[in-house]
């Protein structure tokens, strides 16, 4: 949330900025994947990764489509938070010295990126209800509910395995 | 996770690396509620902030007993994801017109905060436990635990009322 924020004075500017912050996010996050694909050793934590861009793509769509419904322009904000977040992983992923070691730590930080998600979305859904906006909340629910879903999958791929190799 | 990456070569090493991001994490928020307290308007969320206040300072109290349980020493390291979570919370809270979106905001920001703790002390319990440290594990989850909680007052809190009254 960088930018216009001096332009916030109403719940709806807040729900319009807070939009724009997940959609840069979203984004970020799909610029970020390929790397961390490319990164990881473990066939399925590769793999996981990979359904995740196609799922971020399609979750980018809903965001644009939750802007029309909303009768504003599509765009993003700086977010810092997902930057820093995505510093980490960067920083993390790159220096790690054994493979299933920076599986562990790719993994982690996905979880990381999966949790900031999972928090603003709860926050545009309880905003967008707020607002008699339930149209929006519906395409916002289908994100949060993906983003829950990944959570948990790399939850279970983290204590079955992931963790295991890396000990 | 900024400085001193290089030297993870172990599931060990990113444990006691992730432990001292939280750290530095918890650090920074015990820095940070403070100015949250004074910002926030309506009492209830006031107060909610100034319980945490004193969960965070328990929190950190009890990483100081993991890093010695664990035998190394008790220290942090750069977390630019906390830093880019609380930049943005001072950001939007510096700038929005109206109180009651003011503290929609702020509960926003806080629950980012809380999201960020829930994922690293999962992750940190889930290593723990792979490393055979069940007592750090254990102490951990305390922590998890109080933060849970914590998220769900705030998401109470922002339904039944902060939002309603920003609408």
């Amino acid at each position: 949330m960088g930018f216009f924020s001096r332009d916030i004075k109403t719940l709806d500017d807040l729900f319009v900025h807070t939009l724009r912050d997940i959609y840069y996010a979203e984004n970020q996050i799909a610029k970020t994947l390929p790397d961390m694909i490319s990164k990881a050793t473990d066939p399925q934590l590769k793999q996981g990764f990979q359904q995740h861009l196609g799922e971020t793509n399609n979750q980018i769509a809903r965001l644009e489509r939750v802007f029309k419904m909303h009768g504003v322009d599509i765009g993003g904000v700086d977010c810092p938070a997902i930057d820093g977040i995505i510093e980490e992983s960067q920083e993390i992923a790159g220096e790690a010295a054994d493979s299933s070691v920076m599986d562990a730590a790719l993994l982690a930080s996905a979880q990381a990126v999966e949790h900031y998600e999972i928090t603003r979305y709860g926050t545009l859904i309880a905003w967008a209800k707020e607002l008699g906006r339930d149209d929006c909340a519906r395409v916002l629910q289908e994100n949060l509910d993906e983003e829950k879903a990944t959570d948990k999958k790399l939850s279970q791929l983290a204590e079955s395995w992931v963790n295991r190799r890396a000990a």
